[in-house]
């Protein structure tokens, strides 16, 4: 039975492996096209990982695949380490010289949707692995939606279950079968993914700029093609066009379906979206009322700024249009303990998430009247609905153990000589899928290009750590999971 | 009802608050005895004290009082509330000049025994002043290990039981009555004192210093008579025994109580003792390592320095030796996340508790297996017992609120203009009852003589929710508690 769900798991991951050798094809063609001699790289290494892939396909066909949750543990793991491996190979061989290390980092870095970047000098970087960083950022967030709708649930390790919601809550099955709703999630990702290029095209950009920022602000990922990130473009109104966008994206995907294909505007009514909206537009106000008071700034450039770093670290996309950490301590301690939030299930943002905090929250209110009156019944809620024992108690395991790993790695980061501002937010970021930390290294006007090679290695498995919902990648490593 | 208990609340506040007064007498001789003219200061604060106190306890006199939930968590506030008032009087009329809010703040760092001060220049302060702060420290450690003992295990906010463990691990009760069990704690409280300050005037303290840091040591509260703390001394013996007795008064003493009056050893096979002694000494040995390693350090003195500073953190006691935040980034790693653990339930020591620890680790481990087998019975133990449900959610409850305590003070501080690691530091030290923060403000070298008003007053309130189990005071705090 084992050796079945290794086979098919391993099968399904070299699938994957050649459609990801396919989308090299799309920085080999834009290299061409600029004309940058880069493009020999992206053909080899389709060649290499397509090759790699086709063998490993090969050699564990069979019939159809079971499906158990094993299986499924199992596969998602697979799946983002194929993506990081195959991901590195162009930014490994490319024309920048980056050390293995590196171009892992900035491999998983993409498909996380994370943004952290190694890379200096990104205003001059080939065309090629521009918008390869960015078509692995949007692959990452189609990637995350599709396991967050789908596998997780079943996992139990995050989110709410689609058909759960739709069930309860609309009393009939509009999209019955997995096909049909897969269809209308990619119509939905490309849809709003042209939508925002287009926007930003109209407002200013150029063309190449305005595809990379809107896959990368879609997937909620962060990368730019410019060191100043959205700071370059010098203009209010892209600010707010990627605030809105990056938000869009930070809600659960399923109901931006529900709204997009049936135009249902109360399947917005989620308590996750209140309180994600909540402390966004909370930490917006504030960091935009001490940003004026503090600094003199014209009232619409704080309310500009603000809004679109706030957004930009809870969405968890990471992009910066100015160095917030420089406004003054309140808004570095605001920015610090937001990394650690995150947006919506089933959306591309990662984080802690919104849902959880619902829960946390009813249940410390739940808990403090039973503190008082232990025999009344106060049960623990999201919306009206009751959420049930094993629920709340996943919550709460995915809590304590997402802080563990932020403390492990930041102490590993410390040993490894990083001071305690670096090591705790690099992990904290890392962790959460956001991209920048906090102070002069790893702030949002710094990066980890002078960042040691395990330190590194650290960051990306915390990287796929927090993306994969921490727990996926925990319980592959019990020795449990491996028993027959 | 309601009127009653409030009024028996008070009336018992009031009567400690006599007591209070009475201690005043203390720092009164010692004054007399050294000639310093400040033994005015505490006969009129013993007055002030005493009179309001005789008033209030008169004014609210009445049959027994009756004791039910409600009154045992307002009388828990409403007592640490009136030591830190009380405690505050000589402080601010002494010679000092202090202002009422760092008078409020050193009074109440004293009672909570955190041992954050303000007072610079400890070396040529008034004995009475010195003596008063190291009485409040041990008193405020004497109330903390009775509240612990008899009345958070009723209001289920924290801790187990005694009388719990007794019953289910020796199988007969030793201590049926509350009072032989009271007389056997002051006896072994008392006990220990006298042994520590014994042993530092042997190892080579004055009398009164000897009898000061015994005070603070046993309190594990960390107030010192010399700005430089336990580095004055310059004495490895001296370190090693603060050291011991430091760890030593972190355990419970339920646990010291059957190990000293019964002499029986077995007491000590507790989980949350472990695991204690097992993060201190593994935090130890890793500061001793890395500490030879990055500063070429002598060995010995390297694990000295490494057990003292771990032990005084976790202990939360908070004294220094030398300042660590200066061996390295590893250390200042470490330090920071020690400041979050804390030593055993039912001790003198703060944080989050050892025990709780047990607790969320085995309900990681329960939930992670669960993730697997969804069918198979994982339970969550604390050593041999199965911790219930109820349990459970109160830790996580407690665990929640804690953070959520320090992102909130943290957030304060950081809008009163602290710097980001000066803001989250002092607040973590402030609810765990430690002492020291990090960086160059508040850290091992520093204090809090620096900070305004408004700071001052947030870290009290921080430090009486850490020391009254954050819960306790939170309940208070809900309107459903004061609905009739």
């Amino acid at each position: 039975m084992n050796a079945t769900i290794y086979r098919s798991a391993i099968h399904i991951a070299a699938i994957c492996g050649l459609y990801l050798s396919l989308a090299m094809l799309v920085p080999f063609v834009v290299d061409l096209y600029y004309g940058h001699p880069d493009w020999k790289v992206f053909l080899v290494s389709a060649a290499i990982v397509g090759g790699f892939s086709l063998i490993a396909a090969a050699a564990t066909y069979a019939g159809p695949p079971p499906f158990n949750k094993k299986m499924g543990f199992l596969l998602v793991n697979l799946l983002w380490a194929v993506f990081a491996l195959g991901g590195a190979i162009p930014l490994w061989l490319s024309s920048m010289n980056l050390d293995f290390s590196k171009a892992l980092f900035e491999s998983v870095s993409a498909i996380t949707t994370t943004g952290s970047t190694v890379i200096v000098g990104l205003d001059h970087a080939p065309p090629g692995i521009l918008m390869w960083r960015s078509l692995l950022h949007w692959l990452g967030g189609i990637g995350i939606v599709a396991v967050g709708l789908f596998v997780m649930p079943y996992l139990r390790v995050g989110g709410m279950s689609f058909f759960k919601m739709e069930s309860s809550e609309t009393n009939e099955k509009p999209f019955a079968r997995i096909a049909t709703y897969t269809r209308a999630f990619i119509v939905v990702y490309v849809g709003i993914t042209l939508v925002c290029a287009i926007t930003y095209a109209t407002l200013g950009m150029s063309r190449f700029d305005a595809i990379n920022h809107a896959m990368s602000t879609v997937a909620t990922g962060g990368f730019s093609t410019h060191d100043a990130s959205f700071g370059y473009f010098k203009s209010l109104p892209i600010l707010w066009a990627a605030t809105f966008f990056m938000t869009l994206c930070s809600l659960p995907f399923s109901i931006l379906i529900v709204l997009m294909v049936r135009g249902r505007l109360d399947a917005l009514r989620d308590p996750q979206i209140f309180v994600f909206l909540g402390y966004l537009t909370l930490f917006s106000i504030a960091a935009a009322v001490y940003h004026r008071l503090a600094n003199g700034v014209e009232f619409h450039q704080a309310v500009t700024h603000a809004f679109f770093s706030m957004a930009s670290i809870l969405s968890t996309t990471g992009a910066a249009s100015e160095d917030y950490t420089l406004w003054g301590p309140f808004v570095v301690v605001l920015a610090f303990f937001a990394t650690f939030l995150g947006g919506c299930s089933g959306s591309t943002a990662g984080g802690i998430k919104a849902y959880r905090f619902v829960i946390i929250f009813s249940s410390i209110r739940a808990g403090l009247y039973k503190l008082i009156y232990p025999n009344g019944i106060h049960a623990v809620r999201y919306g009206s609905a009751t959420v049930d024992q094993d629920t709340q108690r996943t919550v709460f395991l995915f809590f304590c153990t997402y802080l563990m790993l932020w403390v492990i790695g930041s102490l590993a980061l410390g040993a490894l000589g990083h001071d305690v501002l670096t090591a705790v937010s690099s992990v904290v970021t890392a962790l959460s899928n956001v991209g920048p930390g906090i102070g002069p290294v790893v702030g949002p006007a710094g990066n980890f290009s002078t960042f040691g090679d395990a330190s590194l290695y650290i960051l990306s498995l915390m990287m796929l750590l927090g993306r994969l919902e921490v727990l996926t990648v925990l319980v592959v490593l019990t020795p449990l999971f491996w028993k027959s």
